[in-house]
């Protein structure tokens, strides 16, 4: 699937830039021997790193540049510094040169950087970053975790088209199941926003044959009720970061229980294949790799203190958007909905509305 | 500290009443020999259980009623309905009778009926519930999980006041540390609601002697950053469901690869009574009991679905409550935030306002 694919590195972003992320890129090349890489940095310490990287070498080309953006820096900031490998490696994508760019840099950074040279994909009204969820099935999208900080009804069923479209293309999914995040499974639950965008949904959902399951609560997101959870970008930001925390919780409460007693410690040593399963599948580098979507170019953002197993699974997670028909379908979807929404006025218009009771 | 106590019991609340509800009150009286009880619901019923449950029987006294709130009754059709056992039990509360209601009864419904007969704190806005949230050092407070769909940063700041007051009483704090629940501790980050609640928060606390500490993020609630943690219901009642998903999740891989060889379950064997001790802290029961704060009256809410042990460890909480000076610290916050309420407004009104840049 890789034939003919090229990547857009930012090599410098992240805490263990640019040394995790090379690594990154060799362990992706050696398992996909036809793409090829553009790695945006410091042209003297990436090729001393590619030294050592033989199957990063043979794919990649080095686009020298000094400037990076800092992790910890303000997208304003990042957005007045052109030249930056941030910059120069979001550029190849919007030059036709690269078909997706991978960032284990700043969030909100890349985002505006991102947003300002490929701006946001027509119909749509802003842009929107995905989480892969673990679930017992396999994973599901969740989306919008962190873009914007409130969104209103309209916003949410873009989201909603963005993650089906996202899930048939990452996941393989025929006809993905699509819930809205809610404090209750009923149609009556929640703010009068959030009710309205499940009017929408299924009003706009029929035009477009989505499976609009309904209303999902937090728990369901984890049990995989449906394969896409559209929420708005305050609510799913805390949600994803609070089951971070929870798992994190049970684990450390998991290696305390395991380290209580001589017998404990032996029965952990026995069953440690065991265990280092469970580890792999709660590991964030599993399924590393937060997309950008909504904007007119794949954008990948890696977790910032992703380790080289990470970095290739988010270079894979934008490998397999950019071979499947993931921006095509957005794109026809956005147009429909457009649409869509415009005999939906039309109709308001010219017919007295009914109002509920 | 029961000696005096009287708990007011829905006896016939619950996925599992009135069995489980009686055998939790018997677990209860154990331990507490000088409290006592006044259970509703259906003499014929209790009084056979009772029959079983010498230490509950000895402190009980059965109110008849043979109304019931259904599990899944409407919220607004349990305030129709006076006389059902949960109507009854609150009414006690209400008479004075008994320092607190204990129901495992449907939540909204218990939050209306309870509301109708008890009325909101003077000076208060809103009701909240509480969910005690375990952490590395203990637990941790989370308001508002459900009782509103939305709050405003007025409702933020009197959430505040009601969660100190709870971690002081509950946990045996003297100075909890209070926290926002935000998208980035930054004080940039966020909507402009969540902004101007810290900014209330800041204002005010220092007035009431609060300690803020600030945003805290999703992440930051099972690590127990600060004792409170304070939220609108509609992403406290997502965060909460969330992270159970998650724990429940990291379980379920758990058992997965617990399972997975006759190595592994011979470790788990060994490791049997350590795995217990983390079962028993993650099983629900253990922080069993949501309290609904802000009413006229100490209300228990325990799980829908809770077992013997849950039901008593959910009437430990609202004995603890009682037995504290919880009510009229609140009370005397409220007051106190009344004042400084009107004299930032009188501040304002006097002084021409310095806009921030």
């Amino acid at each position: 699937m890789t034939s003919g694919l090229t990547l857009s590195i930012d090599a410098m972003g992240g805490d263990h830039a640019p040394d995790a992320i090379l690594a990154g890129v060799d362990q992706f090349a050696k398992d996909n021997p036809h793409a090829r890489y553009i790695l945006h940095g410091d042209q003297v310490a990436l090729d001393h790193l590619l030294a050592d990287l033989p199957a990063a070498k043979a794919a990649s080309e080095v686009r020298h540049t000094a400037d990076i953006v800092p992790m910890d820096a303000k997208p304003s900031q990042a957005m007045r510094k052109k030249g930056t490998s941030m910059w120069n490696a979001i550029a190849s994508v919007k030059a036709g040169e690269a078909a997706a760019v991978v960032s284990a840099g700043n969030t909100g950074a890349l985002m505006a950087v991102a947003h300002l040279q490929l701006r946001t994909m027509e119909g749509l009204h802003r842009p929107a970053i995905t989480a892969s969820w673990p679930t017992p099935k396999g994973q599901c999208v969740v989306l919008d975790v962190g873009a914007n900080v409130d969104s209103d009804p309209d916003q949410l069923v873009d989201f909603a088209i963005m993650g089906e479209a996202f899930a048939k293309a990452l996941y393989g999914l025929e006809r993905p199941k699509i819930g809205l995040l809610n404090v209750g499974s009923e149609d009556v639950k929640g703010h009068e926003d959030i009710r309205e965008a499940m009017r929408l949904l299924r009003l706009y959902g029929a035009t477009l044959n989505l499976d609009i399951h309904g209303f999902v609560e937090g728990n369901d997101i984890s049990m995989g009720k449906t394969d896409v959870v559209v929420t708005d970008g305050f609510t799913g930001n805390i949600a994803l970061k609070t089951a971070e925390g929870a798992a994190r919780l049970v684990g450390a409460f998991l290696k305390e229980a395991l380290t209580s007693s001589p017998l404990a410690m032996a029965g952990a040593l026995l069953a440690s294949s065991g265990l280092k399963k469970l580890r792999n599948r709660m590991d964030p580098s599993s399924s590393n790799g937060g997309v950008f979507l909504g904007l007119n170019g794949l954008v990948i953002k890696s977790h910032g203190g992703t380790d080289a197993r990470g970095f290739a699974n988010a270079m894979a997670v934008g490998a397999r958007l950019a071979s499947s028909s993931y921006m095509t379908q957005v794109a026809d979807n956005l147009l429909r909905l457009s649409a869509a929404r415009v005999a939906a006025q039309a109709q308001a218009q010219t017919s007295p509305a009914v109002e509920e009771a």
